[in-house]
């Protein structure tokens, strides 16, 4: 953030900001008039709320993801769901009454950073899971890992297990659903019971087809353990508004939870559950998320196509993404793409800059070869240019180097 | 609330909410016009923003603190506010930022009883402190009581106090400057440093003047010691909004606290923030808060002049605010005023619910005899037919007990 102040020419491909150009300014104007025309609704959103969240809205979200995960409509009950700051208020308020300082959360590798800056926060360790080369969980691997963890007597302080489920940041990932299966089975192995945090952030941001895998929640073996799936509407909408979401399956802890929202503040704000919940209803939302989804799309390609020709003659690898927001690219033969690394400074040279992947491994010293670029906020043209100073960093750095 | 549900003919006097009627639904409804029509406005509103908040919002509220202490306008620098989900967050983020387990924070007697809530989550625990008779803190007293924590080897554990300055929730009551600095004074003894926080949400919702006691923030005594200034910009124009701020004389400290927040929810809406940014902005702010200073007023004196006439002869009495949304109420000798009384059924069987008193205290059992009545929710009407049924239930209880 200070750098893009400092230097206003450069494109930043680190920040997870969202597009801009496509912000439904138009819907959310017709929405709060519709709204103010309503004089009950209109004071009732300008009013305090209940600290779980309005009801019609988690009603419909409850419904939302019946569909989502193709189950009866009352599988979800909406008691069970409750609205949050964005999801990552969802993802604190988990951690922070599951665990005690010094505990573990076991997590992929790479992971979101953000979460394990909560961990540290809290004073908690992120676990790695082992992962095997398609991205999903080795569930073999971490049986092995977990029986050691159980025989060193520490069962107990592992508190949760952590999934970016769907497009993940930053991989661009999906958990399949037979990885879920096994992992569920696999905890379900041990007495300690070990709750599961399913983060779906981007679930909805696919750009042609929905991932076919179910969330844990719907899966057999999760449903004796405690879940807490998150997941947000302002993200594929208006991140601006910033309105998230948790659905517990474990009434007891979801009573925990929404006690420590009260402290936190009361409930999220009224007005901005008001304006999304009309949005859904309205079926503004899904309008505006299928052409997102086209935006996101070409914007993906406009990067990928700007990087490929270049990039993968020096030997750069990624997967193309069918959903998310993020390119998760692997350097050449080891080459560094941390902070401190020759190539980093290359591209801050050329005006582009980006978030080094080693942030998002619990051992950052075994991976500083990779880097997340968002097509998030930059325009296509942008992308584009951006593409271009990173060939430039990266045939600077990698020629001599690789070739 | 669930009681609020199960017997919609209730009228209740508890609950903290605000005026409905006067909410500026015609100002939110243009203010939003007047942004969508600015496109780069827009966007960013419906973009995510800074973790600190809105730049604008934030210069705005720094020389508006300036005004209400009558400081130089460059007395508050904007880097040192931030904003928060209500001041709710601020508090938190204060408290836990501060405290580790088994810490004490200095509370007054009333004090505002979520607070307590907060520390309780937390595994804190309140220091009451002793009060003189026109409801100050008792600085000398208190000198005598910490000196004999600081006897005991504990000093270390007191970590701040918590003050309710303006108004307070619940009693009404604001803190004469003499004893904020007297209190400063008294802070500065110690070695170990004892934060304030000082709680303001209350400050601009006075009746017909502000009250004349300067924010510790511009008190001498306190310039050494870390400070916590919190208020709200929404419970004084629209609760739903929930827009908070906070401002700290220590760097150190607000960089910890922004740090935490940006874990819990990487910043408040920056929609709601652009918002009330506009209603300040353009005077609707003032101009509303104006209007809601004299609809308070009047709800008060309904409230106030609906019980007098009963009250005041069975012997209850309280002080009319100046400010706020609450009457402080003392019952005749002592009789009990807790939820298991035989008052709190006689006025469930009327039809009206309060705030037992005893929330409000550290140790629960030494103040069972007075009630918080809020004069927030309902409009004059209702208020008086409040009045009516708590002065029935006072009847039917007292005429026995006390005549």
């Amino acid at each position: 953030m200070a750098l893009a102040i400092q230097r206003p020419d450069m494109l930043s491909l680190a920040a997870g900001f969202t597009d801009s150009e496509s912000l439904p300014v138009g819907d959310v104007r017709e929405i709060v008039e519709e709204i103010s025309d309503l004089e009950a609704e209109a004071k009732a959103a300008l009013q305090y709320g209940p600290n779980i969240g309005r009801d019609a809205l988690r009603s419909s979200l409850a419904q939302r993801m019946a569909g989502s995960d193709s189950v009866a409509d009352e599988a979800y009950q909406p008691e069970n769901l409750f609205v949050t700051n964005g999801s990552q208020q969802a993802l604190y308020l988990a951690v922070q009454t599951l665990c005690d300082p010094g505990d573990y959360i076991l997590v992929e590798q790479p992971t979101y950073f953000v979460f394990m800056e909560i961990l540290q926060g809290l004073g908690l360790k992120p676990l790695p899971m082992p992962m095997d080369d398609r991205g999903d969980v080795d569930v073999e691997a971490l049986r092995t890992m977990l029986q050691q963890v159980a025989a060193d007597g520490s069962i107990e302080k592992v508190k949760a297990v952590y999934l970016v489920s769907y497009f993940a940041n930053p991989s661009g990932h999906s958990l399949s659903q037979e990885s879920k299966v096994a992992l569920g089975s696999l905890l379900r192995e041990f007495d300690s019971p070990i709750a599961v945090l399913e983060d779906a952030a981007y679930r909805e941001l696919y750009f042609e087809e929905a991932h076919p895998a179910k969330s844990v929640l719907s899966l057999e073996p999760f449903s004796d353990l405690p879940v807490l799936y998150t997941s947000t509407l302002t993200k594929p909408y208006a991140s601006g508004l910033k309105v998230g979401y948790a659905y517990s399956n474990s009434p007891e802890w979801r009573d925990v939870m929404l006690t420590v929202k009260g402290q936190q503040d009361f409930g999220t704000s009224h007005f901005t559950q008001a304006v999304v919940e009309r949005a859904l209803l309205s079926g503004r939302f899904d309008r505006h998320l299928s052409e997102l989804r086209r935006t996101y799309q070409r914007k993906m390609m406009a990067l990928h196509e700007g990087l490929a020709d270049t990039l993968l003659e020096l030997g750069w690898s990624w997967d193309v993404p069918e959903g998310g927001l993020y390119l998760w690219m692997k350097s050449p033969k080891g080459l560094p793409t941390h902070n401190d690394s020759e190539f980093h400074r290359a591209c801050l040279k050329s005006g582009v800059f980006y978030v080094p992947g080693d942030l998002c491994f619990v051992n950052e010293a075994h991976a500083t070869d990779y880097i997340r670029a968002s097509f998030g906020v930059l325009n296509e043209d942008q992308l584009g240019e951006a593409a271009k100073r990173f060939n430039e960093a990266a045939l600077s750095v990698f020629r001599d180097a690789v070739l």
